[in-house]
C-alpha cells in the first residue's frame, strides 16, 4: 500500500466501508447464481428506476466489459463506432473493441474530450460507399477522460443529431457519477440522451462493479447472451449487485462523486496561483490536468504518485477520489508550492 | 436468499469468512491499480510456487474469462480445440470460445467427462488438409463436469501424447481444488501435465476470483495484453488477489474442497441404499449425478434446489460446497428417502 | 492436367466454353468496377427474376465466401447456426464460420445429409438459457453433401417450422443447379423456402463465380458492406457476372446439371450389378457414394482419381460434372467391373 | 461499357489478351482442385523465384484478401498494425482488418503516402503498457495510394528499423508492378525489405488474381489454413494461376506497368502547363493527383470518368492502365485544356 494518498487514479482508492458492508450483508446463506437472486433483481430494478430506463439494467465486472457489451448491443455486424480520439475505448483498452467486436473506431479530434454534432457529421459522408467503414454508433464519455462534462444541452444536441441520422448513442459512464454530481442532475437526465450507457461503481468506492443500462425494451433481448459470451457474467452475482446496492443507498454514489469533484476543484484552485503551472482543462469532474515544468514533476514524484499524461507537453493528470481528504489535497498543494519555489 | 442449503451449485454458496476478511484487510489505504500492487504480486508469486510454474500467475474475473484467456495463449490464429463433448467451454459458455477466439471446438464423446489419448488421436488425421479445422490445443477439465477426476497417470498419458503430437494442453481448473483434494496431491502434481491452467476460487469460497497459471516462461509475454483485450483485467486488482490470498493461506482451498468432496460422498453413500436411485458417475469431487424417477424429483423440488442434468434420462446433479454441512446432507437424504417411500 | 476424366470432384472439371466466351465478350473496353457496370447489374437482375427474389442478388468469389456472407446477413451477433453434421460449413471450410463469424455450429446427425424439423427442434430447448448458445439460423444444403436432394415438400416443412420458431433459413446452394435439375423445378420453387441462399456456378462450368440471393428487401441493406469486409467483393466484377451470364443464358446451368446428374445415375446403375459394391445414398444429384472392398479401391486408384469419403467404412465418393461423357462413365465402369472380377 | 477510356481506376480496364489466352489454355481437361494442379505449382514456383523468396507463393482472389491473409500470417493474436493514414487497409476496405483480424490500425500521417522510421517509432513507446494496443506489424504500400514509390533505400531503412524493433513488415503490393517498373528493379529487390508481401495482378491486366509471397520458410506453415478460413482459396485454382502465368511470361507485368506509368507521366507533363492546375504528388506510378478548380472538374465529368479524391481541396485522381493509349491521354489533355480555357 502507498504511504500517502495517490493522485494517480480513482482506481487507487480502496472501497467505501458501506460497499464492503453490503458485501458482508449479502453473504447470508445460499443464493441462486448468475443474477437470478433477489438482491440482484432488486438492485437492477433500482437502477432502472434511477435511470428512467424502460429497458433493463445489467451488472458486469469492469469498465472495459461494460463498454464492449454496450457497443455490441447497438452495433450491427458491419458497423463502426464514432468516438473522440481521447475515448477510453480508443486509447486505453488495448484494442479491445477491434478485437472483440471487430469494429473500427472512427475518431474525431475533440478539445476537452467532448464530441460535437459537427465532429460526428464529418464521418457521415462515407454512407453508401461499400469501401468505407460505416458508422452506426456514437460513443460519448461522461464525464470525459479530461475531467470535463458535457452539459445536458450538449448531450441533447448530440442525441438529436444521432437520432436524425440513424446513429445510436452509447455513453461510457465509468465516471457518470462525477458528471451527475457536477451537473447537479439526476442520472435519468443524462440517460435520456443515450440508448445504452454504463454506470461505473469501481472508481467511486466499489471493489469491482459496473452496470450497463439499456434504455429501450427492444434492445434488451440479446444482452444476456452477449454478456455471457463476452465473459462478463458473474456467477455469484449477488456480490456484484451488493456493491451497487451500497452505492445506491441514499445516493452514496453522489456523495462520493461530489466530494471527489470538490477535492479536484480544491486542488485546481490551489495550483492556479502557483507560478509556472497552468490548468489545461476545465475542472468539472474529479481530475486536474496541469501543465508544469518537468523539474516540478520530478520533485513531486519523490513523494507523490500521479501519471504524466503528455510527456512532450509536460502535462500531468491528478485524480481525486471519494476518499481524498482536504488534508491530502493541502499537503499535496504545499509540496507543489515548494517544488515551484525551489 | 434460500431457506435451505442449495444442492444446485457450488456457486450458490456464499463466501468463506476468511476470504471476506482478506478483502477487508486489503482495504487499507491506496494501492496502485491493475495488478502492480504488493498484495497482487505476492499472491501471484505464491500461486506460481504452489503450481511449480516457471511462468507466471494472472488473476482474472471468472471462469469463462480464465478459459478464454488460457486458450488464447496457446492457440495459433487458425487452430481448433479438442475437448470433451461435455466440456464447459462447449456446453455452458454460450459459444464464447467461438465468438471471442474464433476457434472451432472438436468434440470427443467422453464417458465420465474424461478425454483419452485415443479420443484425441481420432481428430489428428485432419492434419495437412486445409479444408479441415486443425487442432492445436487439447482442453481437459479437472475435476470434470461430471464430478470425476483424472488420475495423475491419466493426465500424464494425455500430456505425453499431446507433447508427442505438437498439441498444447489447457486445463480448466474451475474445480481444480476438488481434484487435488480427491487425489491428495499438490497443485503442482496436476499442473505439470498442462501448459496453461486455471485455478478456480469462486466455487470454493471466493466471491469472484479465478487465476490463470502459465507454466512456461515463453508463454508469458502476450498474456497481459490478451487479458486486457478480453476485458478480464481488474482495476482494483488487490481485491481479486486478496481472495486468493485468503484461499492460499494454510491451504484453505484444500480444506474447503476436501469438505465439499466429503459431503458429496456422504450424499452418494446415503442414496445408494434408496430404492429406485442410482449414482451414474463415480463420486470423486463435489458432485453427485443420480438417476431417479421423475416423481421423486418433483417431490424433492418442493423444498430443495437442484438442477436436472438430463431431462430424458431423468438424471439430476447435486452439488456440495465448502459450507455444506453434514446436517444439510442428512436432511436432504431424509427427504430423498421419504420421496422414495411415498 | 489429368489423362482421364476425374471422378474426384466437379471442381476438377474445367470451364464450359460458353462461360469462357462470356468472359471474352465482357472484355470490351472499360467498365466501372466493383459491380456498378451494366453486365453485373443486368445479370444480377436476371438472377433476381430467376429466384423470384424481392431482395437482391450479389456475386461473390467462391462457395465459402457465399456461405459466410449469407450466414452473416441472417445471424444476430450472438447467435449460433443449426446444421447437419455433414454440412460443408461444418466439415470442409477449416472452421471459417467460427473464425469469421464467431458463431457456433450446432450440429444434427442427418441421414443422407438432410435436416428435418425434428432434428432442428432438438436444439430449441436451449432458448432463454444464457449459458447455452442460441440458435438463430438453420443452414440446409441443396443438393446435399451426399448427393441427395430435399423434396420441395421437405424444404417447405423446414421453412414453415423455422418461421414458426423465429429461425431464419440459409440454403447452401453450391450444387443448387443439380437439385433444381433433379426436382425438375424452378430455382424460385426452391428459393421460396429460404431467406438467403447461394447459387453455385463454379462446380457447374464457371471458372470461379458464386451468387448470393437475398430473398427479402429488408435483408439487403447491409450485404454490400458485409461482402466488402469479408473480402468477397471483386474489383473487375464484370468478369464474375459474365460467368453467370453465360450460365443463365438458355438455362445452361440446368443443362449442365441435368447432364451431370444423368452421368451419376448411369454410373450408379452400372455398379449396382457389380458384386461387392453397394450404393449407400440415393443418387439424385451428381455424386455416387459407394461402399466397396479396399482392394477394389486400390486397383481403381491406379488409373482413376476419386476421393475416399470414409476410410473405415470403405466408402468412396464419385462425382460427375457437366462435361463427364457417357464414354467416361462406361470406361470407369469397365474398370470397376475388372477390379471386382480380379 | 464506357465510351471513352476511363481515368477512374486501373480496375476499369479490362483484361490483357495474353491473360485471357492463358485462361483459355488452362481449360484443357481436368485438373485437381484447390491448387494442387501443375499449372498452379509451376506458377507459384516462378513467383517464388522472381521474388527471391525462401518461403512460398500463394494465390488469392483479390487485394483485400491478400492484405488480410498477409497480415494474419505476421500478427500475433493481440497485436496491432502500424500503417499510413492513407493505407488502403485503413481507408478502403470497409474495416476488414478490424473485422476479420480483430486488429487495431495505428495510423501515421504520411506525406505522399510513405511511412518513415520516425513515424513508426512514434508508436513504440506504448510497449509494455497493457492498456495500449501493441504494434507487431508495419504495413507499407508500394507503390502508394498516392502514386508515389518508396526508393529501395527508403524501404531498406524501414526494414532495418523494423527488424531492430521486433516489428514485421507487410507490403501491400496491389501496384507492386508499377513500383518495380518505376524503380527499374527486380521484384526481389523490393521483396527483400518485407516479410510477406502481395503482388497484384488485377489492376495490371488480370481479371481477378493476386498473389501473396511469404519470404521466409518459417512463416509458411499456417498460410494454407488461414487462406481457407478467410475464404480466399479458389477451387479451380488453375484459372487464377493461369492469369499470373500470363503476366509472368516475358515479364508482361512489367511491360504493362511501365506503359501505365508512362501514360501517367504523359498526362502529368501535359497538365503542368495548364493554368489553374497543379500536380500535388510526384508522379511515379500510374496515378496523377491534380488540384484544379471545381468548374474544370464539372466540365470534364461530362465526357470523362474519374474520381474526386478530396472534395474540399478540389483534388482529383487520374489513373492510367496497361491499356491506356497515348491518344487517350492526348484526347483527355485536350479537353482539360479546353475546360481551363473556357
Amino acid at each position: 500500500m502507498m504511504g500517502r494518498k495517490s493522485f494517480g487514479s480513482d482506481n487507487h482508492a480502496g472501497a467505501h466501508p458501506a460497499v464492503l458492508q453490503a458485501i458482508l450483508d449479502a453473504n447470508a446463506g445460499d443464493a441462486v447464481a448468475y443474477g437470478a437472486d433477489e438482491l440482484t433483481l432488486r438492485t437492477a430494478a433500482a437502477l432502472r428506476t434511477a435511470f428512467g430506463a424502460d429497458g433493463e439494467a445489467f451488472f458486469v465486472l469492469n469498465g472495459s466489459g461494460a463498454n464492449i457489451l454496450g457497443l455490441s448491443v447497438l452495433l450491427r455486424r458491419h458497423e463502426a463506432v464514432i468516438c473522440a480520439e481521447s475515448a477510453h475505448i480508443n486509447t486505453d483498452e488495448c484494442g479491445s473493441a477491434e478485437r472483440l467486436l471487430g469494429t473500427k473506431l472512427l475518431t474525431v479530434p475533440a478539445p476537452d474530450g467532448k464530441l460535437s454534432a459537427e465532429g460526428i457529421a464529418a464521418w457521415l459522408d462515407v454512407r453508401g460507399n461499400d469501401h468505407l467503414a460505416q458508422p452506426g454508433v456514437v460513443a460519448v464519455t461522461q464525464s470525459t477522460e479530461f475531467g470535463t462534462c458535457y452539459t445536458l444541452a450538449e448531450l441533447r444536441k448530440i442525441a438529436d443529431f444521432c437520432r436524425a441520422n440513424q446513429l445510436r448513442v452509447y455513453l461510457d459512464g465509468a465516471r457518470l457519477a462525477n458528471a451527475a454530481a457536477f451537473l447537479d442532475c439526476s442520472l435519468a437526465d443524462i440517460a435520456e440522451c443515450a440508448d445504452v450507457l454504463s454506470f461505473g461503481g469501481t472508481k467511486n468506492g466499489a471493489i469491482g462493479a459496473e452496470a450497463l443500462i439499456v434504455m429501450r425494451p427492444n434492445l434488451v433481448d440479446d444482452v444476456q447472451y452477449l454478456r455471457k459470451q463476452q465473459t462478463q457474467l458473474a456467477s455469484k452475482m449477488r456480490f456484484v449487485a451488493a456493491q451497487f446496492s451500497g452505492l445506491l443507498d441514499g445516493e452514496l454514489w453522489r456523495a462520493g462523486a461530489s466530494h471527489a469533484n470538490a477535492m479536484a476543484r480544491r486542488l485546481a484552485d490551489g495550483v492556479r496561483s502557483v507560478p509556472g503551472i497552468s490548468v489545461v482543462h476545465p475542472v468539472q469532474a474529479n481530475g486536474v490536468f496541469a501543465q508544469l515544468p518537468p523539474r516540478y514533476i520530478e520533485t513531486l514524484r519523490r513523494d507523490w504518485f500521479f501519471h504524466t499524461w503528455d510527456e512532450k507537453a509536460s502535462i500531468v493528470r491528478w485524480m481525486t477520489a471519494f476518499d481524498t481528504s482536504p488534508d491530502d489535497v493541502d499537503a499535496f498543494l504545499a509540496d507543489i508550492r515548494s517544488a515551484a519555489a525551489s
